[in-house]
């Protein structure tokens, strides 16, 4: 067989099992989503090349990462890498009339010509929320609390949600006297400490031109500790003379103060050396990580960004939100064993004993499924012991079999599949005793 | 504003307006669908070119009718331009362990690079549902029950089944004594019987090379009427020489037999000029037409497929499946105002009188949210009368006020958004008032 007749390198195919797992998932997500007043939207899976390649959006650099290519009318055009520029994208270009705030979640996929590693595709799912169109930190603070929360449905129990904000990291590299057109590098560089520690950040600074004593300073800037309160005062000793250093304190104790409401305090930690990859953040930013001891890392990210809309072209409009690592939160569920594996969603299976009883059985069927109960009948004209095979390699829970002798008293026989039990039953009280 | 920065040429926006409504009609959808057993499936957006363009898949000339390019290792590929392709794949390359029959749904996006009309779009939805590995023609009948039965769940009151067979068809072929070499040509002209009429049809026959008695004598034949017994008689008496088409006249006389215990054989038309558009069909089609007189023509259409799985060079595995027009019910369904329309999902607005109650009211918010109340509250600072407004707007049907006089009360004012009512309730007693 071909070669060829296999899915795209990169890409994967989502039999039964694990697409109701994924479903499971999302179903759960989206409840808190809406529940919280977001709602979903989509957009096309490709879009034009130069909103892609936008200062803000991807970068002329983008094109090495993504999936190109042109239509027959030689436009260029993309596959999206993302969910957050197509979102700027629709309130940019098309829809000024939106109220706002315009609270909207996206559960989609993205694709990225990346190196293929264990768990990193080529096409993959995203989860995004956000919020845009206020400047209040309580809107930070309800995106955080949305992802704990959601966190919370799927059972994880241990996670912490870091906190800090680009302006405290502009500050302190005015700090150090360094100049800030070395600012995204130097977020890049000390976002690395927690994964790869000191030595690696230092080197990386001083590839970046700092001096000695600039590095120094800044390290144990960036790693000071403490509960919110104290790392919040530390922070402002240190950054008394620093406007905008300032600006990020009070936004970060802002969203210390909402976070109590909203029930989720007791899981902020400060982190100054927290600095999130994307260029675009502007405010607040932050990172919610499993603390379960399992080597889970980053569960969720995300920040404020508002200055993204305004640099693609529409009016300047404040925007947060988060994205929900939806295919490592799928792993470590799958992992950790805390999915429930269906092969089907069916919980009735029909046998029949011979095909004289056939209409009989696809009748029931009907009434079983007008009462909500989901069910199926043999179709392969197979004898009684095949469609029981049947049945159990699908996990069917229930077997109702169908017999000429038992219609004539109007039963039928119900087995347990579970349970290996069975019993004859009324026909009219067929629905009770499974429902039951 | 760059024109770029628009959804690309053929492709649209869901807003959440849109997107409520899709999810609304999927959601049924999905519920029948796997009240039967069936359950989704998932495959990636774009496939190797060459499966697209595999004889029995697209072809070579798919070419030209897909977004086609290559990966930075030059792989060639293609966004996928139906389910049913992908599904063969599946079934072909990957999965002999999968039991069968394999029931599985698919609702998602697929892409052709084609004219834009009104309602017709590059990137649309498609709605497939198939069964893998059963030759029994109630596998047929249990497909098109499930269209019966999606459509009426949505509502839709008026409409047939039209059934025909391609053995049928392949049977008056050599009837007429017509090489089968020109068989889906002929399948094509005769198609177009219903939309264009007699003398287009006979023009198309006529440049196919038939001559004018075999025109005349396959028109008769095609139009033969009457109920489902009538028609299959008639059609036994034509082909009584003919076994292929004998075959066909069997197969749908157990349809139709069978569709009597589905319950939906009063909505069978026998029509011997339904032919299909593509060229893997190999018994059993079908195709569900409203009656409402409104000429919103085809809502959904099947039919079996036995020899593709083969073809793509697995082994011979037949399989049958129908594709719900989901694009064009939602359409209609928008048109003849059969869904409602909501702005969002949340039930209830909880305003505050001014920031000190602020705490009070996220508070308030997360406990209906666990009672599973869709909620939401201020992120702008508005004051009360903008908050209102914007409730307004987004057509939430309840409004909380609260304020620090009501809160001493451990009140809060309930307000009726439809029915423009405002009352006062304690704060213990909201849920219970708003579920009310």
């Amino acid at each position: 067989m071909s070669e060829n007749f296999q899915a795209p390198r990169g890409t994967r195919d989502f039999l039964p099992e694990e697409m109701i797992k994924r479903e499971f998932v999302i179903n759960k997500l989206k409840k808190i989503f809406e529940s919280y007043g977001f709602s979903p939207i989509e957009t096309p899976a490709f879009e034009n090349f130069e909103l892609l390649a936008a200062k803000g959006g991807g970068g002329e650099a983008i094109k090495d990462q993504i999936y190109y290519f042109r239509d027959k009318n030689d436009r260029e055009l993309g596959l999206r890498f993302d969910l957050t520029v197509p979102l700027a994208r629709i309130v940019v270009a098309n829809n000024p009339q939106l109220s706002k705030p315009f609270k909207r979640y996206c559960i989609g996929r993205v694709w990225r010509y990346e190196e293929i590693r264990k768990d990193r595709f080529r096409e993959f799912w995203q989860c995004d929320v956000d919020t845009v169109g206020s400047m209040s930190m309580e809107a930070d603070t309800e995106i955080i609390s949305i992802a704990v929360d959601s966190l919370q449905s799927l059972d994880f129990k241990k996670f912490s949600v870091k906190l800090n904000n680009r302006k405290i990291l502009t500050g302190l590299i005015d700090l150090i006297n360094v100049s800030q057109e070395k600012k995204f590098d130097i977020f890049r560089a000390i976002d690395k400490l927690d994964k790869f520690g000191r030595d690696t950040v230092k080197k990386e600074l001083e590839q970046i031109g700092l001096t000695d004593e600039q590095i120094k300073k800044l390290l144990k800037l960036i790693t000071l500790e403490g509960n919110s309160k104290d790392a919040i005062k530390k922070g402002e000793e240190s950054l008394r003379n620093i406007k905008i250093g300032m600006e990020g304190l009070k936004e970060l104790n802002e969203i210390v103060n909402f976070s109590k409401a909203y029930g989720f305090d007791d899981k902020i930690i400060i982190d100054f050396s927290l600095a999130r990859g994307l260029d675009y953040y502007t405010g607040p930013i932050f990172e919610i990580i499993d603390t379960s001891g399992k080597n889970i890392g980053s569960l969720a990210g995300g920040g404020r960004y508002d200055n993204l809309i305004e640099i693609l072209g529409g009016r300047s409009t404040p925007a947060t939100g988060i994205s929900l690592g939806i295919e490592r939160i799928i792993e470590v569920m799958n992992e950790e064993k805390m999915l429930k594996i269906s092969k089907t969603k069916v919980k009735v299976y029909i046998a029949n004993v011979n095909e004289e009883v056939k209409k009989e059985v696809i009748k029931l069927a009907s009434k079983l499924r007008e009462n909500g109960i989901f069910c199926q009948t043999d179709l392969m004209n197979r004898n009684l012991k095949k469609q029981l095979e049947y049945a159990d390699a699908l996990e069917i829970p229930f077997v109702v079999i169908i017999g000429p002798e038992e219609l004539k008293k109007n039963k039928v026989k119900l087995k347990d599949m579970v349970l290996n039990k069975e019993m004859e039953v009324k026909t009219e009280d067929l629905v009770r005793k499974i429902k039951g």
